[in-house]
């Protein structure tokens, strides 16, 4: 295993040790739960509270959406494992300030079950939860099950709409409402050339053969559609494409949000090659990119490969993608 | 070759056409040469451009530094090789409002060469043009042969510092002495895990034995001190920092900034861990961290490793390190 760790048992906690101390500016730990990263702007104003988690080895997600005008706090849980029904439960106390807290998450097991006993732990403290389960992967389900569908890099755009509104003012129906709406109009697929190896476990997570790739692959590896041969930036641009351009389905006219987000090992310059491809079949289809993310933005560890993220925008999601915002993973100034 | 893309030989061109795609609020092409892309902000007020240029495969270096407050214009070479002549050459025209060009580059051979003719054919129009020459890699040659150094993740630190001091309105004298200091500040070594594979070629670079790593590797897989056993991150970070400690040498009260970059597929959890031991050294040794980066600011393809690189401030670099700053790969608010 060519890693460069500590104890492999302890690579989230001597992670996030290095996290507070690089961005002492934005963010800071719990006082009495390590396994809480808290926004140092959460309270900068009486507003709704944003939470969310997850597994660890998916940076910048989740830690690296906590900050300014997005996420005020994050439940950190093991290399791609729930965090704890308490860390979801301390992230929600410590963001609430009277307003409510909105609870937006990526639909997983583990987390849905966490995050169902911390509300009713929240609950005694009567402090009202809300929550919005991201679905975006298209692939995880057919439509008619659309809520099994996994929650993948759709759900950054969840939380850049959910923090903006309630940055806004809004109310916690008001900021759920958005952020549901975000990922009801989001639509994610992914693709797999490589695997990755979790250090505790020192072998990879699944296996790949050279030569194809594995359409519709999971962020923690979840089997794909198919294992097709190894295409071209165009082809595989294509395919991806029409699944989710079918699926919600974004028409002639749209405006959207593309994001292409590789998923650790896949160079920047690929995933360059491929958006241009993604972006031409918009150019035909009449489908307009109002702003468009290409990087390193939800990873699996070394995993190579890479997603592709679309959100149809209305009035309301493009000024909430228009706000500034401050984090570790997403830093921009307001559009003007 | 696990990779996405279409014709092995027109990865950059590609690249490009993606990346403008996506970037388009930010930089432009050269209407004229595909090779040159410009700063959209270039011209916003009359000030000393700022040019660099480099081999392509190190995302966000080289045009991921392009834009407000840094980086004016960027020649870019193919992958791993130098730009030619011409690119650095219609970069300097292209931002040069008779108060001179900076160029501020990597020491390599063919950039250095290229440069130079650029020079020649820029003294043809009455362009006035100075260098700085960034030589951070204490690895790559002896303290008593510095010239000989090459450039590697420091470079980001100059353009910013070189950047900066433009955009506050300094001389082309000013700019030179800053960006100057800057490097001459700076000090950077890496260790490498793991090699690339540049598509054209479509076998891996160099090769690095399982259970060993490369210490002082260069940025295109240039040989570094001495194979090792793979160590522990808080080992690794431990041989890094005390060998660019000794060589500035950075003291007691020094204050830096530090920049830790991934190779590529390192996982930026391992970025952090590596981080959170150098900044323990760093506080034993009393030396202050101002403002510390962990991610892939400078890359090679998927290579497997890091750098290391620290910079001894000083008021006028502190300054400039304040400066807002928005590129792709580096976007940040002024510091108050």
């Amino acid at each position: 295993m060519q890693r460069i760790i500590n104890d492999p048992s302890l690579v989230v906690e001597d992670m996030l040790k290095g996290f507070q101390r690089c961005h002492k500016d934005i963010i800071h730990i719990d006082d009495e739960n390590p396994r809480v990263v808290i926004s140092n702007f959460a309270k900068d104003k009486k507003k709704v509270g944003i939470v969310t988690g997850g597994g660890s080895g998916h940076k910048p997600a989740f830690v690296g959406y906590c900050g300014k005008n997005m996420v005020d706090a994050v439940a950190v849980g093991e290399i791609f494992s729930s965090p704890t029904a308490k860390s979801f439960y301390d992230c929600i106390r410590a963001v609430d300030q009277g307003m409510g807290v909105a609870c937006l998450y990526g639909n997983y097991a583990g987390d849905n079950m966490n995050v169902k006993m911390a509300m009713e732990l929240a609950e005694d403290d009567d402090i009202e939860v809300r929550t919005v389960v991201a679905n975006d992967d298209v692939a995880s389900a057919p439509k008619d099950e659309i809520s099994k569908r996994r929650g993948v890099a759709g759900e950054i755009l969840m939380w850049k709409v959910g923090g903006a509104k309630a940055n806004q003012g809004a109310s916690l129906d008001e900021v759920i409402n958005a952020a549901q709406k975000a990922i009801d109009n989001t639509r994610s697929v992914g693709v797999g050339l490589g695997p990755c190896t979790i250090p505790a476990n020192g072998k990879p997570n699944f296996s790949i053969e050279k030569g194809t790739m594995e359409f519709g692959i999971g962020h923690h590896g979840e089997p794909g559609i198919r294992v097709e041969p190894l295409a071209s930036a165009k082809e595989i641009a294509k395919e991806m494409t029409a699944l989710v351009l079918d699926d919600l389905p974004f028409v002639s006219n749209d405006e959207v949000v593309v994001l292409v987000s590789g998923l650790g090992a896949t160079p920047v310059m690929e995933q360059y090659i491929f958006f241009d491809e993604v972006a031409a079949i918009l150019e035909e289809k009449n489908i307009h990119i109002y702003k468009s993310y290409v990087g390193n933005y939800f990873t699996s560890l070394e995993m190579n490969g890479l997603t592709l993220t679309m959100m149809k925008l209305d009035d309301e999601l493009r000024k909430c993608m228009d706000e500034e915002v401050e984090t570790m993973g997403l830093t921009q100034f307001r559009r003007k």
